[in-house]
C-alpha cells in the first residue's frame, strides 16, 4: 500500500466529490442544462475573483487567457511594462516580443517582489505606456506581489493593469475591483481544485475600452466574440463543459467555506511550513512567500536528490526552475489541503533528509509547525 | 425513470469505462507517468489518422487546432482555396478575414460537396495559392467531401491541403497520408468519445516547409513549440492530461475494434438511418451524405417542435443551422453507437411525428433499417 500525496503549486488534489462529477453522463452543452449551469459558475467565479466585471471562461491552459489579455487590448508597436520575477513573469515579456510590443521589462532578482514606486516611475515617465502586466503569484519562486499597492499606481494613469493569478486567486489575497485591477488571469487546476483545462479572465470598463483600438488579429481568444457569447451564458467555441460542471462543485466548496476563511486557511497552512522549513535550519527562496506554495532552499543537498525521495514515499512536490534548479523544493498547500497535509509533508521532509545523511531532530520541524497552527 | 440518448453530432456518449477513467485520483503532468502515456496516445492518434506525420494536441475546442492549421502556415496577403458549404467551412474563409489573408471561396449549395476540379481549376488559375480548406465532413448539412480526389489535385500543386475532419474522423473514412492531408484536424468530444477539451492536428513535411515562412504571429498555438514538447513527449503548455488519459482508454477500444472496421460500424449505422427516414417519406438534405450524422428534411413539419418531442423522450438530436433552422433535424450515430441505437432514435422519430398528427404506418421506418441492417 503506497498513499499519494500531491502538493505540487498545480495540478493539485481533486476531491472526491468533484471527481465524480466528471464521470457523470455526457450531455450536450447548447441546451439550458449547460446554460443555467454556467450562468451558476461565472457568478461564483466572480465571487471568488472579488468583482463584478464580465469574467470570461476559455477551454485551455492558463497561458491561453494570458494570450487572450495580451492580443485583445494591444496594437503592434504600443507599449507595456512587463514585470519578469521568474518563469511565468517573462511569460509576458514573450508574450511582447511575439505580438511586436513594445516593453519595459522590470527585472527582479529571484525570489523578491517588484517595487509599486518603480512602476510609477516608469509610467511617470511614459504616458503613452498602455498596460502593466505582472504577476499576483510568481509559481517559480513562490513569492507574492502587492498588488494592492500596484493597483493604485496604475489606476492613477490611464494604463490597465493586468495580473496573473493563474496559481495564485484563492490562496494568495486579491480583490479585483477593490484594489483596481482591469483584468485578472485565472486557470481551473490551482485553488480551483479541478483539473486543467480551462482558464478565466476578468475585464473591467476600463480595459474593455482600451480593447477597442486593438489591432492585433485574434480568432479563438477573441473576447468580444466571448462577451457576447457569455450573454447567453454560452461559449462562443465548444467548451469542455464537463470540466465546467466539475468547477461547479469545487466552487461551491470554496463558497461554502467563504472566500476569506479559504484564503486563511491557505496563510496558516504555508506559515506552519515556513515554519517547518525554518527549525530545520532551512531558508527560503522567497523574501515575500505566498500563500499558495513555499520554495525551500537546500544549501549542500541536491534539492533534486531530495525529491526522488520524497516521491519514493508518495510525496509530490515541484523542483526550481532555471536558476533554481537543483536548489530548492516548492511544496504547496494549495486548495483541497489542511494540517494532515502540512504534518505529512514535514514528516516525510525529516525522514528523507535523514535519509540523505543530514542530522535530523526528530519531529523537529513537526514541533514548529504545530506551534504555528496553535497561533 | 426516463434515460437519456445523446444522438448529436458531437458530443456525443463517453463508455463508462472512460468516464471512470476522468473520476481516478489526480496526478502531476510534469512526469513520466504523463509522458509515456501521452507517447502512446500520439501513436494511437496517428493510427486512427491513418499517418506518420507530425501529431500535436492542443488543450482547446476543435477551432483551436483551425487557428493553428491557419496562423502557423500563412502570412498576411497571402492567398488561399476556402471551401464554404456550411458553418464550419465558413470558419475558414472568416480565419482569412481574421488574419488578412486573401481567399478565393468556393461557395456552395448547402447539402452538396465541391467538385474536385473546380479546385483544381483555382489552383491552376493562381500558382501562388499557399492552401486549400476544407472540410471532410460539414456538421451543420450531414455533407461528405471527397477529400480523396481533392487530394490528388493539390498534392499536384505547391499549396497545401487543410482538412478539418473535427466531426468526421473516426466516423467517415480518411487516410490522411495515402489521400495526400498535409494537415488534418480533429477533436475530442466526437468519434473519439471523450468530453470537449482536446484538440488534434497532424503536419506533413509539405505543411512544415510552408510553416518557416509564415509571418502571421502566433503564441498558444505555436507548433513549432508544440513539435519540439512534443519530442519529449510533453506539451508546452500545461495540459488538459486527465482528458488526455480518458482518450488513451477509448483509443484503445478503437484500435481493439479495428479503424476499418469503426468506419464500417459508421456506414451501417448510417444507411439505416437513412434507409428508415426515406421509408417514412422523408428526404436527405444532403447529396453527399456522411456517416458521421444524417440530416433528414421535414416538409411542412416544423423540425424544432420534432426536436421538442424527441428531447421529451430522452432523445438528443441536433436541428439545423442558419438556413436549415427549423427544416432539419441532425441525428448522429457517432462513436459509443449500435444497432440499438438505430432502432431507439427510429422508433421514437415515428412515434413522435404520429403525435404531431403524421400518419405514420408503425414500425415502417424499422423495418427498413432493419432490412438496411440485414444486407
Amino acid at each position: 500500500m503506497k498513499k499519494e500525496y500531491l502538493y505540487t503549486p498545480g495540478p493539485v488534489t481533486v476531491p472526491q466529490e468533484v471527481l465524480l462529477k466528471l464521470a457523470e453522463p455526457m450531455y450536450h452543452h447548447r441546451t439550458p442544462r449547460f446554460r443555467e449551469m454556467f450562468a451558476e459558475v461565472t457568478q461564483k467565479l466572480k465571487t471568488v475573483f472579488r468583482t463584478e466585471n464580465d469574467l470570461l471562461t476559455f477551454t485551455s491552459s492558463g497561458t491561453g487567457a494570458m494570450e487572450a489579455s495580451f492580443v485583445n487590448f494591444l496594437s503592434p508597436g504600443d507599449k507595456v511594462i512587463t514585470v519578469n520575477g521568474g518563469k511565468f513573469g517573462e511569460r509576458w515579456t514573450n508574450l511582447a516580443k511575439t505580438y511586436g510590443v513594445e516593453f519595459d521589462e522590470i527585472t527582479l532578482e529571484w525570489g523578491t517582489a517588484p517595487n509599486p514606486d518603480d512602476i510609477a516611475k516608469k509610467l511617470a515617465d511614459d504616458p503613452s505606456i498602455k498596460a502593466v502586466y505582472t504577476e499576483l503569484t510568481e509559481t517559480s519562486t513562490g513569492t507574492v506581489y502587492d498588488i494592492e499597492a500596484i493597483g493604485k499606481v496604475v489606476a492613477a494613469t490611464d494604463a490597465i493593469l493586468v495580473v496573473d493569478a493563474v496559481s495564485g486567486i484563492g490562496a494568495d489575497d486579491i480583490h479585483v475591483d477593490a484594489w483596481n485591477v482591469d483584468i485578472c488571469v485565472a486557470g481551473s487546476q490551482k485553488a480551483f481544485m479541478i483539473p486543467p483545462g480551462l482558464a478565466f479572465l476578468s475585464i473591467s470598463e476600463k480595459a474593455w475600452k482600451l480593447a477597442e483600438t486593438s489591432k492585433i488579429p485574434k480568432f479563438y481568444f477573441d473576447v468580444k466574440k466571448a462577451k457576447k457569447s457569455i450573454a447567453n451564458n454560452d461559449t462562443t467555441f465548444t467548451p469542455a463543459h464537463t470540466l465546467i460542471g466539475a468547477l461547479n462543485v469545487s466552487l461551491s466548496m470554496i463558497i461554502d467555506e467563504g472566500v476569506d476563511a479559504v484564503i486563511a486557511r491557505h496563510a496558516k497552512l504555508a506559515d506552519a511550513v515556513r515554519a517547518g522549513a525554518l527549525a530545520l535550519g532551512l531558508t527560503l527562496y522567497s523574501s515575500s512567500p505566498s500563500n499558495a506554495l513555499t520554495a525551500i532552499v537546500f544549501d549542500g543537498i541536491d534539492a533534486e536528490q531530495l525529491r526522488k525521495h520524497l516521491k519514493a514515499e508518495g510525496i509530490s512536490v515541484a523542483g526550481g526552475q532555471n536558476e533554481a534548479k537543483g536548489k530548492i523544493i516548492r511544496v504547496a498547500m494549495m486548495g483541497y489541503a489542511n494540517e494532515a497535509d502540512v504534518m505529512n509533508a514535514l514528516s516525510v521532509l525529516e525522514r528523507s533528509l535523514n535519509k540523505m545523511g543530514v542530522e535530523i531532530e526528530p519531529g523537529k520541524s513537526l514541533a514548529a509547525a504545530q506551534a504555528s497552527l496553535m497561533k
